[in-house]
């Protein structure tokens, strides 16, 4: 069975999508540790980072500080933190995560936002690409 | 001021070595959230992960990769998980942790290890490389 983010990437789930190119797409996290939490995920469904072939790893990484970058320019905070965890989805996915203190790469402190908010940052971080 | 991840480098301040090439350091952190919980760092002083140059921000996800490697192979885990957060210490370093549950990635519950267990633990993770 396809995982919930291939489902995403098919559009058979919406969601808040940043950007996508051949190998990778972008979309807001639905239950984000903080304001522009973003998940980068590779279309390949693998279920661990250091399983992916190099190339695929590199390119994962490569595209992860692009959308960083934006990412920084559109929303206030100190720095963007990165992780990547997977014990609840086996599908690769990296958290971008601006950060003002540590609780907000803790994965217990959650923000709720409306749609349209999700679509306004959305739309803010693709524009600062 | 040196950072202390500089000093460390630098020998000026011991630490449990598992490998280091011209661009990267990677030893055992001392406060670990996990046994085999390591750090990689650049050898050049940057506070910010996207604030790395292309070359060297790609450079440091593949050393982290060899690293995490010989980690899997080294350390009983579900898998390795990385994170980078940085309010900390502002020197650059990726958390490479062997990930058993949620908790060993959320930097509250530490683990206690003997300066023997530290030294056998980074000498079979180099080992593994």
């Amino acid at each position: 069975m396809s995982s919930i983010f291939t489902k995403i990437i098919n559009g058979e789930i919406p969601s808040y999508k940043i950007a996508e190119n051949d190998d990778f797409y972008a979309f807001l996290d639905i239950n984000p540790n903080a304001k522009g939490h973003t998940l980068v995920v590779p279309k390949q469904e693998v279920n661990k980072l250091f399983d992916l072939n190099e190339e695929l790893y590199n390119g994962l990484m490569s595209y992860s500080r692009k959308i960083a970058k934006a990412l920084e320019k559109t929303i206030d905070c100190e720095r963007i933190g990165m992780a990547v965890i997977g014990l609840e989805v086996p599908h690769v996915h990296v958290h971008l995560i601006p950060l003002k203190e540590m609780a907000d790469i803790q994965f217990s402190k959650k923000v709720k936002l409306s749609s349209n908010e999700f679509e306004a940052i959305a739309k803010a971080i693709s524009n600062n690409l």
